[in-house]
């Protein structure tokens, strides 16, 4: 494929008019991304010396520097690499109306990190299919992506850099990557042609530019990114999702399948269960105590713990966690309350915010309310499009199944109570004076929202439960009872995970 | 003084009960502090094996998890020491009505640095000055600061150091500096003396706890931790800063002085400067060529360049940094566009917002509006009480100075037009469809304000122009003078600094 690009050598003065005229119309386009809220990515991948850095430095002239942000994607650092691989290129997304250019992608990071970091050849596939999810789940909430590789030929690769090394001022620009890059040509071409084949996704088609010659190059790039930003643009008026056109045939990855594990209905969960008091303050010393002991060895084989709460206002989320919590050490663990989103959150895709607040390995993540808001009070409050939820359970569990991948243990909790002893509680709380901050106006509204709420809390646990993620309803009446459980629970999932490393 | 600190023997049944009761009143206690919107932060340093970690998490069970963050300070990362030292103290510091704690603060930050990296002691006391600076900004700003020091003697130290090396599931966390720690106490107990002494301010004062017997130690932190709270809601009701009982005499922190430089008001700024076309297209390659290779040795040296940009609505701010960032490897600078701040950044102090938008040395932050929003909207609009607006021109000027300090070349530009020319401006935007998202009520509504702007501006410009950091006026009414100067002047400023390497 690669092979029979054409490397144009046109006339230069031709060609400089012409990518004036592009410069001004890109420059008008941007005026439209903003109104519209269009978020556009686009990356830059290629050969070792194909002038990414001074071709993002010519397009990025038409564009207002306070719209864009460049991302320069280097090996990743030692924080980058306790977090799952795909962290670094979600926490740099643009909000709507901007820009985010990566000079090398997630493409160049997956090659590089088998080709010279000894990633093996099951994982890079595993890899590839984390791009297709990420690329689908961005592109379904809007986002435009512009996947731009610039090919050079050998000839003129060896040129290029022969004259790097050939100056003091450049010679440090050059690596032992690139050497090796040039040296085994054949092997990347292939490597390459494989790779770009094999996600040349019609939602994200790539497009491949001769950049033998650079400023035919810059004009090329024009031509495709002001093609693609009024093909979206257009799309985006339809509210249909755009689809580019396509310099290669494009392939439609397979969605992922995920093993369910079956949770009960709501209606169907015995509250009765309860603990004594002696019970319970035996079993909570024994098992926090425990907990901790794990903890050390979670944090020694660097194994992420992610704990989700859900459940019912006013099931007792705040005191389970706060036992959950009292046997860790401080250092080793974060709880993380999600409120409403901020503005900065509202403007991106929604599983930003969850990504962006992941812990290193090692850690534990409590979260306290998650990203099941999108498929709980998002719909019922008709804050979110009917296909963007539907959308979200499959969303949803692709991202449990790469926090999966990583290596992370997740425990996800329902707490479930009934409707008599919310009652109870929300009276409780209205009467003493330290708890009425605990107690508003919308949990009243919530409450006569109770039979809507069920529906979707039962559909969501059907969907989203998961081998890697498994839903875990606690009988909530009981908050002793409730605790225990959550402990107990924890401890087992972590017991297993551990034994397998 | 730390050799006179008891170290109580309390008999245990005792302490527990008292413990038990400090834990119930600090919870209560917890209910105030979110109400009242009170942001606490716990530091903890103190000799190796002195206890912090399980005392911190003996203290914190009787805080709701949610709302605070245990921050763990380990020697700083390479991203750390790419960043001002105190960068990440701040990133950290909480929201109101939150806490973070602190496990080893910025005082075992320093001192480290000073025993263990080659910290000279010049350095050491630049360090000390800024964190007095740090603790009287966010207690100003109404953050309640406990400083908490753990004190063992060397007897205890030696025996806890023992024991946990006799131990193989405890051994890995005694390390070196433990054990340099241990052996060189008496050094490392006068230069705690020393430390303790000389930053015991009043607004942030000392506790030296006696920490040989733990469980008296979690008692007298409690007892620490509720008086200071206790008094800080106080203090807040009654609108006044805080200042706490102290253990030990306190210091009065010297406030630094700045040499300011001299700025011309703006009614005798001269705007009839300008530029003819091929004046400007001559001197706009030039200029901007210079600053591509200046850019390459800033990246080189790990200079970092500050450029902040204030002005006049339509002054042309934009089209002057579109020439500056186009001057630029995109790889080496980012545009930071300050809008109203978002909750989360209007719950901290003012400055962290700035702070955590911070890049790397090496590297450019262009500032498209700044900090000093905060002694021109602000005030103007009513947003800030007048004392705190009062309190900023130095916050910002010691602000700067750490700026400095860490080898940031700071360009502050005043970009000024006319009334008449701001007038023109306004009505081509509103005659033209592409231009017209830029003009909006807010900008009709701030031109009547426009004496009393100028009034703040002048005040700003006088006092916050100081030899790191001076403002410069750029003479906006033509905007290709204006370009050209402000490449200029950034030129000037990275060559002077670049000359002093």
């Amino acid at each position: 494929m690669l092979k029979k690009i054409e490397q144009r050598q046109t006339r230069k003065s031709d060609v400089i008019e012409k990518i004036k005229a592009s410069r001004l119309e890109l420059s008008r386009l941007e005026t439209q991304i903003k109104e519209a809220g269009l978020p556009v990515i686009i990356t830059f991948d290629g050969w070792s010396a194909a002038g990414k850095g001074s071709l993002i430095s010519q397009v990025i002239k038409a564009l207002d520097p306070r719209f864009f942000e460049v991302v320069s994607v280097r090996n990743p650092s030692d924080t980058d690499r306790r977090k799952p691989w795909m962290y670094r290129f979600w926490r740099a997304i643009p909000m709507k109306g901007r820009f985010t250019i990566y000079d090398r992608s997630w493409y160049h990071d997956s090659l590089n990190a088998m080709m010279y970091d000894g990633l093996g050849k099951k994982a890079y596939k595993r890899r590839l299919s984390d791009i297709a999810t990420f690329e689908r789940q961005l592109t379904d909430d809007g986002y435009l992506i512009i996947k731009i590789f610039l090919h050079i030929t050998e000839e003129e690769q060896k040129k290029r850099i022969k004259k790097l090394e050939g100056s003091k001022v450049t010679a440090w620009r050059v690596d032992d990557k690139d050497r090796y890059n040039l040296k085994h040509y054949d092997e990347f071409l292939e490597t390459y042609d494989d790779q770009i084949k094999s996600t040349n996704y019609d939602y994200a088609p790539w497009s491949v530019i001769g950049a033998n010659e650079k400023t035919s190059a810059v004009l090329d790039i024009y031509e495709v990114i002001i093609g693609s930003i009024k093909g979206a643009l257009e799309a985006k008026k339809d509210k249909k999702k755009y689809i580019p056109k396509a310099q290669f045939e494009t392939v439609s990855p397979a969605l992922e399948g995920f093993n369910s594990v079956q949770v009960p209905k709501l209606k169907d969960v015995d509250l009765n269960k309860s603990l004594t008091d002696e019970e319970y303050e035996e079993q909570l010393d024994k098992y926090q105590e425990k907990l901790f002991k794990l903890q050390n060895l979670c944090y020694q084989k660097k194994l992420p713990v992610i704990v989700c709460y859900e459940g019912w206002d006013a099931g007792g989320k705040g005191g389970n966690i706060k036992r959950l919590a009292a046997a860790l050490d401080p250092r080793g663990y974060e709880v993380k309350p999600i409120a409403a989103p901020e503005p900065s959150e509202l403007a991106r895709h929604y599983l930003w915010r969850f990504w962006n607040r992941l812990e290193n390995d090692g850690h534990f993540t409590i979260f306290d309310r998650t990203w099941y808001g999108r498929v709980m009070v998002e719909p019922i409050e008709g804050l979110t499009p009917k296909d963007r939820v539907d959308q979200a359970y499959r969303e949803i569990n692709e991202f449990e199944a790469q926090l999966a991948e990583w290596g992370a243990v997740i425990v996800k909790f329902w707490i479930n109570i009934d409707k008599d002893e919310q009652l109870r509680r929300f009276t409780e709380r209205q009467n003493t004076p330290e708890k009425q901050w605990k107690i508003t106006d919308e949990d009243w509204r919530n409450r006569e929202k109770w039979d809507i709420y069920e529906e979707y809390i039962d559909r969501m646990t059907e969907l989203t439960s998961t081998e890697n993620a498994p839903w875990v309803i606690i009988e909530g009446n009981d908050k002793k009872y409730a605790r225990i459980k959550a402990l107990k629970t924890v401890i087992k999932r972590i017991e297993e995970a551990l034994d397998k490393k």
